[in-house]
């Protein structure tokens, strides 16, 4: 008999059918025994009766075992409908129970209630973890973000770009790379696709990509990975930096509508709220966001550089408070204090038309208008103390009539980390890297940091 | 004045508009100055009439200046029209020309008739040359192929992760792996997303990504680069391998007919036909394919471990004789010559139910049926001499309920290469790497090898 996915039986009802799927759980009543099955579509209840021939299979039969399962799918008593659940209104009367692979004792309770687990035994576990619905939620919501991201800039022209991850000098020099023993000479992982999405940008007007990049982080925090996914964006023929801004916000907006849209049922396991985009995002300069914490919170950052996590959260409370929106953009950063690329405002070279996304007290995003004319390019190359030949491919494009450009990039594990308000980027990272671990532990147990 | 694209200017006859985009032609005929003009959205001509303001301005642009240019779109008198040309039936008459930057000198001829560099200078000037028609038709299939994959896999319920990069140790041995200096331990660049992905079939059925993999091949061939984007899926609840093969075949027939609709100027400019894929792809054993070849070619080959490339070139004319079909899949290789996850064939184990779909005489994709039994697994383990500690979270998997399943893979460049018949897949990697360039070269010149 063909297969029915498991959400597709409410349209089967009174019929004989056939699922494959886990026994996501086992209740054993003694005269009868219930299962609640799984597959990629969706989750149902299935009772063994007193009589069925399998019986003697469903006895068994435990958590996470495979099956082929024949049954008829009857209506529930509406005494017993759970209307708020998927096939809440139905029950599989089983009666073939085929084993398709056994599994063994779990090491841990799998049920969304009894899920408990510290985030070391989860990684230890991995495998099987992933089966659990708090984990599938997580990387659902990712996959959405991800795929929505590269549907919204194939809507606006973007070209899509495959970033390498093998790069050959450092650019900017900075301990925090991966060498790699490339043919007993030395190679690097890549930091960024920066270089090279303005290197595409400048033959196709407007690219995006999605690709990994990797940072020798060395310490363990909850907020990095050695290894992430970027996406990334860059776009040509801007009048201004606020161009750039309003091709992220929208960026951001489509993303949100979608993950609401595709995710509702995630987001209330998970039990998040998504944060609120009012209509035209906020935008202060680094300096007007520095009075407005002085004038609210007393604490006078005035002049600094940078803001701090601190300041980051005052400054989004302050403009929820003042406008109801989550997302704030600041813009405007100390030239000197960013990289060589990035565009200074005419009228006070000292600030940079860099901007940032902040969202509930932190960075979402990163972008701004770069500088386009090669030859203030090379002053900044020899002011931020550059070997150009390093950079060569990436200058050689500037040679060549590059418009007035800009983009932004934000990491897909800190985006999920941050619209999910998980307290650790280990859990939105399937597979997370760390100096600790690679899958497996590398370090000593007794040395492993999980902060 | 606000933009408008140079595709939209069709529907803007007699009106004035703003284009910006690039200079890809400029003819001076004296009193009058003829430019094509590129945008991501394609070609027009304009044309400086003596009297226009633009005139002067027009005796200093060159070629890939970007530039903002005002004028009148006109129609063209019937003898000049173009009609296999886009915007071949108009002209802007242009009024005002604004350089966005300059460009220096080009290094060589950037026209499409003109351009016919070796690759290592395309390679040298990867920056510049990406900006020529040819290269931007080879690179535009290729994000056609991979997003037509990815848009396949969502069609069929498979669930996209991010496959990791970094991997701790190597499962298999082999010396084609990339190390990587890990906070002062070894750590290695992945071959294959393979054990990755039959983890996350594990817990999410059906699954799919699109990834970096590494081979440090040191040798210079025209088939090989260093780092690749693998496009792998894979399946739980098969019957057979064949559903597998079912499911690739599908997948290819996707990409060919989206590559075929949205990329016919780029497969005219190529010069490129599609391979023919017939309703059913045939189908033929190992050991069918060698008798194939001795009854046709005389040459006996019957008892080998594997087709060699000679093989492979007659098997595909023998199909294509007999079927008309540019495709053939080939399975039943031997189980010992394969990896140890790969399924053997029940009543024949000596052979396994891993199969290669070739195309035009070479292969285009890889895939099968996997062992899904824990103990025939850790049987083939020991067996296959490897250390389960190393695949200890792949085992994992296994332990806890995994029923038949398989999958495939292919590279993206190799199938850009095979479908647009280049010579060396470089030319379908933006960026190329092999022993000899990361970008820029790492040999000395005259140790190059450039097949």
């Amino acid at each position: 008999m063909e297969r029915t996915l498991i959400g597709e039986l409410g349209k089967h009802v009174g019929e004989t059918v056939s699922i494959s799927g886990w026994v996501d759980v086992r209740r054993d009543q003694g005269k009868m025994v219930f299962f609640d099955f799984r597959d990629r579509s969706g989750k149902v209840q299935g009772v063994v009766l007193p009589a069925s021939p399998a019986m003697e299979a469903s006895k068994e039969i435990r958590g996470e075992y495979a099956v082929r399962v024949q049954g008829t799918v009857n209506k529930r008593p509406e005494k017993n409908v759970q209307a708020e659940r998927q096939n809440g209104d139905i029950e599989l009367e089983i009666t073939a129970l085929e084993i398709l692979a056994e599994a063994a004792p779990l090491p841990f309770d799998m049920s969304l209630t009894g899920f408990n687990l510290d985030l070391t035994t989860q990684l230890d576990h991995r495998a099987l973890a992933l089966r659990h619905p708090r984990l599938q939620a997580i990387f659902k919501v990712q996959s959405v973000i991800i795929d929505s991201f590269r549907e919204f800039m194939k809507s606006q022209d973007f070209f899509e770009f495959q970033a390498p991850a093998i790069t050959p000098a450092v650019a900017e020099g900075g301990a925090e790379v991966f060498e790699v023993n490339y043919f007993d000479k030395k190679a690097y992982l890549s930091q960024s696709p920066q270089l090279y999405k303005q290197i595409v940008m400048s033959a196709f007007e407007r690219v995006f990509s999605v690709n990994k990049i990797f940072r020798a982080e060395p310490s363990a925090t909850t907020r990095h990975l050695t290894e992430v996914v970027s996406l990334d964006a860059e776009l040509a023929f801007i009048d201004s930096w606020t161009d750039v801004r309003d091709v992220s916000e929208e960026t951001v907006r489509w993303i949100l509508r979608k993950v609401e849209r595709q995710c509702a049922d995630e987001l209330k396991l998970l039990g998040t709220t998504l944060p609120v985009m009012i209509e035209k995002t906020p935008t202060v300069s680094l300096t007007e966001a520095q009075e407005k914490i002085f004038a609210k919170t007393g604490r006078d950052v005035r002049g600094e550089k940078d803001l701090n996590p601190e300041d980051e959260r005052s400054l989004c409370e302050i403009i929820k408070e003042e406008t109801g929106s989550d997302f704030v953009y600041v813009y405007g950063y100390p030239t000197r204090k960013k990289p060589f690329y990035v565009y200074p405002n005419p009228e006070h070279p000292e600030f940079n038309e860099g901007m940032d996304l902040l969202c509930r007290g932190v960075e979402w995003l990163s972008g701004g208008r770069r500088i386009n004319d090669y030859n203030q390019l090379m002053t900044h190359v020899k002011e931020w103390g550059m070997d150009p030949e390093k950079i060569s491919m990436f200058l050689e494009a500037f040679r060549y009539g590059v418009p007035p450009e800009g983009g932004f990039a934000f990491g897909a594990e800190r985006m999920t980390m941050q619209m999910l308000e998980l307290k650790n980027v280990r859990e939105a990272s399937m597979f997370p890297r760390d100096m600790n671990r690679i899958d497996t532990l590398i370090t000593k147990p007794e040395d492993e940091i999980l902060p």
